[in-house]
């Protein structure tokens, strides 16, 4: 199922979706609503009530597909992220070409991690899709992108083994992973990375079921149409079963917290000479079987 | 006034209570219930109510205080943290002592930062009063503490001046900032700084308004009865209002979020020889005008 949150037409209370084939929305709430059937209102909601409730949905949806054409199209809706998560995990230098650039241009060392190199975004970090990505000259003269593979974490993880990991996996989305390069405070990544609009979130998460192999989605960013991003999420030095188990050995992983795994080569700071974000620009970042997340970029001083 | 989170004996939900002279401890809830007052029922929901409920918390306290004698004392109750933030924003190298001896003996540069150094620390890291701080020798050889002051913000906070910048104060309280030295990521503190009960949090909220300056306040900690840090918040390099201007900038503050605004020298890195937590210990961190947050360490392998 691929899940979305949404602002229908004059109503105030974003609802949750389902997106169909070709483009048509499903309103769960309301469908669930007509069948007396009990849905939680909202996607951490319904992650947090489990399979049950998740194949309520799926029911739901189905039912709705039979007559698609009574169904908005996505075109008419306004998408709001598919969730607030309870934080961000993001993982740094996490493709061997972008470790690469990054010691290059930025203050990185130049060997590949033997551990994931991990940080934060803040849940006001989060914006949807389309949200605008705030650019203050004051703060920053080298807005960058980064688009990334997340993983929705379904049910809690504590000290889970690689193996296990799977199973806490809810789905997956896109995190385009913003940066004020200029705003790394002694080495820490927090307020470059963690500012309010700089983790853009959707368009939509795809439940797990949906992806038969994460390690193997191509992925790509655009800005304002050229291509920046190409790779594959089988470049990961630490795929997801290791990032959750290594996350896990210490920090609780908690339903509708989100893992952004990292970015491939080919950011902005990489570039020769360096080129980033601007107002007016466009980025769009893509994965395979999950859509494409676009937010333009805004005058924010 | 002087805010806690507690469990009574024999009953579930967490209380919300008020810590009256002579470590009396009244029932904000039970007594907005008995006077048909209405008042949120935990922390977070009393600093998102806003002033009026906070004076509705201070009448029924005043009342309660005039028969002390039927309330329990704070040794009767277990604490549990006073609130879970959405987000605890960490400051590193805020005291001029400590980037000296942590430039000696971490990777921290010589200088004075000229900006605040920000991190994160996630809700899950949050353990309450008398909680056990785990110590997972498979991970760390260097568990460390540090003593700080905890801000908690009370009104939404984004771009705010610095002579603003108490308007968004709730009140203060008390983190230890508890790190694995050895699990710094490519220099990022997230992993390090943010496992589970890395941010022990107390023992209560101390209102703004009984904290007449925030920058005159005596900070110290022990480890087994032993003084390891011993110092003065007017020692901080970027005072509160400075942090609270600095990091609104960029990132929105919301009611309830934490500001950890960094620790003195004393920490163990920083010993000749370095000395770190064991299980078996105890660490005392205890802060002027609003209490001792006392915590053990656990072998938690």
């Amino acid at each position: 199922m691929r899940l979305l949150t949404y602002h229908a037409p004059g109503t105030d209370r974003p609802r949750l979706g389902a997106l169909l084939d070709g483009d048509r929305v499903a309103d769960l709430s309301a469908l669930a609503e007509a069948a007396g059937a009990d849905l939680p209102g909202d996607l951490l909601g319904l992650i947090r009530a489990g399979e049950r409730a998740l194949a309520t949905a799926g029911e739901l949806a189905a039912g709705a597909a039979e007559d698609p054409a009574a169904l908005p199209t996505l075109a008419r809706l306004t998408l709001a992220a598919p969730l607030r998560p309870g934080k961000i995990v993001g993982v740094g230098l996490n493709y061997v070409e972008h470790v690469a650039e990054s010691h290059r241009t930025l203050d990185t060392d130049r060997e590949l991690p033997d551990r994931p190199v991990l940080f934060s975004k803040p849940a006001t970090a989060v914006t949807g899709p389309g949200g605008p990505i705030r650019h203050n000259a004051e703060l920053t003269e080298q807005l960058d992108w980064e688009c990334e593979l997340a993983v929705v974490i379904g049910a809690p993880a504590f000290r889970v083994a690689e193996a296990d990991a799977w199973r806490h996996v809810f789905g997956y989305s896109i995190v385009n992973d913003i940066s004020a390069r200029d705003q790394r405070r002694s080495g820490q990544w927090f307020f470059s990375k963690g500012q309010d609009t700089f983790a853009p979130f959707g368009p939509v998460v795809v439940t797990a079921d949906e992806i038969p192999d994460p390690q193997r989605l191509d992925l790509s960013l655009r800005v304002n149409g050229e291509l920046r991003q190409s790779s594959n999420t089988r470049h990961m030095l630490f795929g997801v079963a290791r990032l959750i188990a290594d996350i896990s050995s210490g920090v609780t992983l908690e339903p509708g917290d989100v893992i952004a795994t990292g970015s491939p080569s080919g950011v902005g700071a990489g570039m020769v000479p360096p080129r980033f974000l601007q107002p007016g620009d466009l980025v769009e970042a893509t994965i395979e079987r999950i859509g494409t997340l676009a937010n333009p970029v805004i005058d924010a001083r």
